[in-house]
């Protein structure tokens, strides 16, 4: 078996390089961040605008992140599926993060995250992020 | 080249998929929007709840939709970037509907959709869907 093709290392590898990211996300590591993004990526936040195009648009998302959010950060992994084949791969996920609202209130955001990946140059490699709570 | 392995064909594959289900939306039609699900299919909605899981959860919130939804219906794809792989492929777009609002007003709304799709027999099946607007 071609190491490249099989699904298992291929299913961790995306894995770790979430846990890795929402690791970044904690430590505030912004170069973590955005470590294995693509140039292009589409981003979907949680808060406007409706989207975001390429990484300079997707750092500003992080900005805003990290000025409501608490500190030390709360950005944890409830629950994720991860769906890999050998070049291209998604993962959706149930995630928590902790903030301010606009009265003060400390609130504690349960959110949902989908992460479309491409494999370039042999690295997996995120294009595409959706960030959402449920409408009112 | 192996026709079931062409970027491309796998790509048109995917689209047309998509706009088939989309269109199945507009016609109401029920069994058309189911016809390509897996059964233990992840669905993140624009209303809550936060998370719905099967295909028996999944077909619960399009008579959520059709209950709001103005008739005709209204469930346009405004753009769509398709990344699809051999057998792992998913969708992210910028989609609009249109309803009526608690105080009676018609409200056009634009939304976000991530489509996370297998090839699972040789046939594209839908196992993740993720519906969104931002938050205020």
């Amino acid at each position: 078996m071609n190491a490249r093709n099989d699904p298992t290392t291929d299913e961790a590898a995306v894995r770790a390089l979430i846990e890795n990211w929402a690791q970044a996300v904690r430590a505030g590591d912004l170069p973590g961040i955005l470590a294995h993004h693509s140039a292009d990526m589409l981003m979907f936040d949680v808060p406007p605008p409706r989207v975001s195009r390429g990484l300079d648009a997707y750092r500003k998302t992080w900005d805003l992140f990290f000025a409501w959010s608490d500190k030390p950060v709360v950005f944890d992994i409830e629950e994720m599926h991860i769906t890999a084949g050998s070049d291209v791969a998604f993962a959706a996920a149930l995630m928590r993060c902790a903030g301010t609202g606009k009265d003060g209130e400390r609130i504690s955001l349960g959110f949902r995250l989908t992460i479309g990946l491409r494999k370039i140059g042999n690295q997996w490699t995120i294009v595409h992020e959706h960030h959402s709570v449920p409408a009112d």
